[in-house]
């Protein structure tokens, strides 16, 4: 058993100089937070670099120091579908997040005081980036696989475009090759919701009152959008809270109302209104055959990156036919690629949820990638 | 060819003494706007009520005096769905609103101050409890239709249950027996965005500044439910706002963000932040069988009424099988009802869009129910 993911694991922080941005901007240096699990093997040839989602951060498995599981522990640890026993697990923060690695909240070097909305526009090709100068930093040649749903999968084909010569095997889940219009919709209404709130002052809160209404407005549309009809039919139907009668009033009648303030409220703190702008934009301007070429096939015609796509029956917000668009172009370049829908009905958290099946494939996947390497 | 839709259309106001509401408070006096349409014949027996969705108006068809096409003008009217050369048609603003009828920015008689949030909290039974005042002073014994989409379905469906004898054919369109877990998440963010809005200073901000952030904000989030995925990918994609890359700031890049945004902008000038309040939460309330014993299938089961449901494909916000469950209620007790999915991209404006196809149903379930009263 691994000591990694039983005991306590800590965030440690690699420290880079200037970071080169796809805005033209450049930061002058970089904290990257990350984790890791498990042993690198004598070869270096057994690590997966595993990929959160958007208000993730690099705790994805084992306990916290404060004693709190890692977002994705049930995927993560000795025998489970990423197996510590066998493979080297490693978690960064993502670059403009606000869990280590520099952000918006981050204090400037220059100036001594936060970056807040002087931080530059960033991209998940950027958050790429730095996650590459960590993966070099900890001597490691070539990854066995990168892996993540919803946001994780899209640095997952960041990853694949990217550098594809470091990237054997790419796991995108619950994710989509380049954000549609519904999902920019949804991101701006959360940031509307956060730049409406005059705490926002222009993103310069910090050591003030936080932007926590528009905050927690903008988390509630995103519950809503994880979840579907149906999981929540499931959850809460018409159930009152704490009541046998509607209330006739604007406080909290339905379990539902319930859910959404509680967790607006909790997500307030826990992340920084600022990085939810940050993260979100960089989301919006994916679309990874950008300044790569015509198609999605021309940008990965000439790949060895093997693939394994998952996407979920009852996610709307990734749906499956996007997963479909990755596909259909690996495959009419006669790539290696492996597509699965899995029947869930908990919409976009399935990938977080629907361990079991998840699990078969992907050990079956990082087996067979690993036997290709030697 | 009928005047009344042809030339220009003057809404009216009806005044009522007191109004009993569900809540158990009562309203001293109250205000119905309404329109009509064509002309009610000698045995009243061709008048048809039509009923607006959320922020709709009395304002159904022709043109107002400010050059304002009505809301369904393409389906009432001389030879359309709801033909002025035949029937007579009445539209009224709801109890709660804010184009004519009593609502929260309303005149409170006895203080001579707006209502604001000391307005009782209403239902979609107390809309329909002053329809039937009005249709009562109109000296109508018995409407031929009672018709409308989303809001408007439901307000047919309690008109059909609250008084059956009154209904001889009720047309739910993109609409639900009661409101689902999603629907009231929804409408919840929409609230919260308002009441985060510091300017909504809990409800009392007639005459100085509107909550227009929150306002927009709540806008946006329904207009993203308004269509389908699909639509936004035809009507939007990834279209940049006038210009050829990524601006790497906060402003407008997307077409899709700037059209939410101009419509939420837009709907500020247009409608009252309280209303939005308590229209949404009427909607919520709404279940057809609260205070009508057990099942769906026990609140129709005696009714002669004849029901034309129709809900579209693409409609995720009010889906199809939301309407099917009415059905499925009304012949399991041998009831008239017919049903047709309609196939359309337009998600939930689907019902303010695709004219044609309702169109014929419409008229074709008309002249059948007037032919059964004679």
């Amino acid at each position: 058993m691994n000591a990694a993911t039983t005991g306590t694991v800590t965030t440690k922080i690699a420290q880079f100089g200037q970071l080169r941005l796809d805005s033209g901007a450049t930061l002058l240096q970089v904290d990257c937070a990350y984790e890791t699990y498990g042993q690198l093997n004598a070869d270096k040839s057994n690590a997966i670099l595993v990929l959160h989602a958007f208000t993730g951060d690099a705790h994805a498995a084992g306990i916290s120091e404060d004693g709190k599981p890692g977002w994705w522990d049930d995927m993560i640890g000795p025998g489970k579908a990423f197996d510590t026993n066998k493979y080297f697990l490693i978690c960064t923060n993502v670059l403009g997040g606000c869990r280590g690695t520099t952000g918006p909240s981050s204090i400037h070097p220059e100036t001594g005081q936060p970056y807040a909305m002087s931080f530059p526009v960033i991209t998940i090709g950027d958050m790429v980036r730095l996650q590459k100068m960590l993966i070099d930093y900890l001597g490691i040649p070539k990854l066995l696989a990168v892996a993540g749903g919803s946001m994780g999968g899209m640095q997952a084909l960041e990853w694949a475009a990217a550098y594809p010569e470091m990237v054997a095997g790419a796991i995108p889940i619950a994710s989509t090759w380049r954000h549609s219009a519904q999902q920019i919709a949804f991101n701006e209404v959360g940031r509307q919701a956060i730049m409406a709130d005059l705490d926002w002052a222009d993103g310069n809160y910090y050591g003030k009152s936080r932007p926590a209404r528009g905050l927690s407005v903008a988390r509630m549309v995103g519950h809503i959008t994880y979840m579907s009809d149906h999981s929540m039919r499931s959850k809460f139907g018409r159930r009152l809270r704490e009541k046998d009668a509607v209330g006739f009033h604007f406080g909290v009648d339905f379990e539902v109302e319930s859910y959404l303030r509680y967790r607006g409220g909790q997500f307030v703190d826990r992340f920084d209104a600022n990085s939810y702008l940050y993260i979100t934009k960089a989301m919006d301007y994916f679309d990874v055959t950008q300044g790569r070429g015509a198609s999605l096939a021309t940008v990965f015609e000439n790949t060895d990156t093997r693939f394994l796509v998952m996407s979920f029956t009852s996610d709307w917000l990734y749906p499956t036919y996007q997963s479909l668009e990755l596909v259909k172009a690996l495959r009419s370049r006669n790539r290696d690629v492996a597509f699965v829908e899995l029947t869930s009905n908990y919409g976009h958290d399935a990938f977080l949820v629907e361990i079991d099946e998840q699990c078969e494939l992907i050990k079956g996947f990082l087996a067979g990638t690993m036997k290709g390497l030697r």
